[in-house]
């Protein structure tokens, strides 16, 4: 199966990394805006093409991984693409999904592919638990909590402020509140108690740190809801200590069962990830196989992660999968 | 939907209880091998008819929820009743689900119906993680732990020694093993080092207990390749203190990506529940609609979880399921 990759950022690295560890899959390229001529491939095998050039390859690509923003590229590009290619996305502004949904599905319909959206690990594989959680246990709460990991549109929020060089913002759950949850105490937890906000700050030469300070907690959206800490550090140590994107969360479901529902159960679905673009690239690859079995079967139209048969996003036979996975 | 639940122990009680749980679904009735009359249901309206009757109601009844032994019911009921009902099960020989898969999709084909087997949580949700997390980082190691939990056939092995008047068996992961593998360091781990047994015996008046010990800690494949501990306690301390039928686990996979496969995630799957029937049984009420909805749509044949789109498992509409769960 030939996969494409359009769009070359940390995301687009991701997946052409994963590709490499999945024997039955072939990169055929990236496609990208820059001059493909000036593009650093983590591989130096890989082709580069030019994106304005991607219709001529619609017969060279099984899946095209769309390896866009959710705010302007993937809106555009995903209906422009699911006309012509199997495609994939991580499309992860969540109130938008159905709008994102019908728009893409017009396109898969009439150009008889298969167009995935929303996958990766929020939307996607916590989606994914907390839809089967909740089937199972009708009669309960479900929790979802995100890191301990770099937000990028936190960090992106403190750069924009005056005198601030460089910043990085981590999520963290509150310990206290998951422990509740997972006592099956079923608390209401609010925006505070769930999360905090740790924020790495360098600050510009002669910036006015404590105005820096009181911009970032009083940001309206982004930290005024949270208690959130800020740490002024030096550029070397940004770099030093706070040059990955980890990232992770865990999504709980406490639930009753029984005549009085006096039996409880928890369902714990727990990420810790080093690297939040290449897990969310394994996850768009082990998908991007499901696309291709699915278009290969006929199937056509915009999907989800809901959508698939689990079996259908791995890469072994049924019968090591009935001999050695059930 | 109707449901008919074909076998009533501990299993077909949690059914009764789970269906009630479900208002897309009705109770049809218990079948029973027992005279009917002397069933005393959960729910005093709950119809109870004899087991040998049970093709007389072929058109009453959507799905079959069959609740039999995996040792020597299953092998028989499910192929017997899959040509005639759509049907679920929750055969749980692990070795034997390739042979049972032929004999049940044999009957399925025939009848033109689905029918599932090998639903609960180990076969099971275990099962489904064990696969995503496998299909996500191809590179890398998964490990079950089961427990803190009662296993019945442990249980049974104690109580089948001269001696015990009766006893209970729980399964414990070795905390030590759990960190190791969190702590992303891909252990090898023998079967002593990942679970302990915690054994609570009643023994009989006059009887010799330190025999009884060594003949459960030197009992082969239940107990001599694990660390043992027996407390002899009294009937009343076991009926008080080891009455619930408790279970759990957790399945974990460490895997690298990137260039250097130097980035390490980890996957965690975690149950925690009070009663193992009534989880097992609410996984296979979920999984019943799924099988109403696929052979709805004239899918036919023996399928395991991973043949389900997970969006069939649950009974909420398409629209809520987009903007409000992915």
């Amino acid at each position: 199966m030939k996969i494409g990759i359009y769009g070359y950022g940390n995301l687009g690295k991701g997946v052409e990394c994963a590709v490499k560890q999945n024997p039955d899959m072939e990169l055929f390229g990236i496609f990208t805006r820059r001059e493909p001529s000036t593009v650093k491939t983590v591989f130096c095998d890989t082709p580069v093409y030019k994106a304005d050039d991607v219709l001529n390859y619609k017969n060279d690509i099984d899946v095209l991984v769309i390896c866009g923003g959710s705010a302007t590229d993937l809106p555009k590009m995903t209906p422009m693409l699911a006309e012509h290619f199997n495609v994939i996305d991580s499309f992860d502004t969540h109130a938008k999904i159905p709008e994102h949904f019908a728009n893409v599905d017009i396109s898969a319909q009439k150009g008889g592919k298969v167009a995935m959206i929303s996958v990766g690990w929020d939307p996607g594989m916590f989606s994914l638990n907390r839809l089967y959680a909740t089937a199972i246990l009708p009669n309960g709460n479900d929790y979802t909590f995100w890191g301990t990991g770099v937000s990028q549109g936190h960090s992106d929020a403190i750069r924009r402020i005056e005198g601030v060089e460089d910043a990085r913002q981590y999520t963290v759950p509150v310990e206290e509140a998951l422990e509740r949850v997972r006592n099956m105490e079923n608390p209401e937890l609010t925006t505070r108690e769930k999360h905090t906000r740790v924020c790495y700050v360098v600050a510009k030469e002669g910036a006015d740190k404590a105005k820096i300070e009181h911009e970032i907690v009083t940001m309206p959206n982004y930290f005024a809801d949270y208690d959130t800490t800020v740490h002024f550090i030096t550029k070397e140590e940004l770099m030093r200590d706070h040059a990955g994107i980890p990232h992770g969360g865990v999504v709980i479901r406490c639930g009753a069962t029984g005549k009085d529902l006096d039996n409880k159960h928890t369902i714990e679905y727990k990420l810790k990830l080093d690297s939040n673009p290449e897990f969310t690239a394994s996850v768009l690859v082990a998908y991007a196989r499901a696309v291709y079995k699915m278009n290969s079967r006929g199937d056509k139209g915009c999907k989800t992660v809901f959508d698939v048969a689990p079996a259908d996003t791995i890469n072994v036979s049924r019968e090591y999968m009935l001999a050695h996975m059930l």
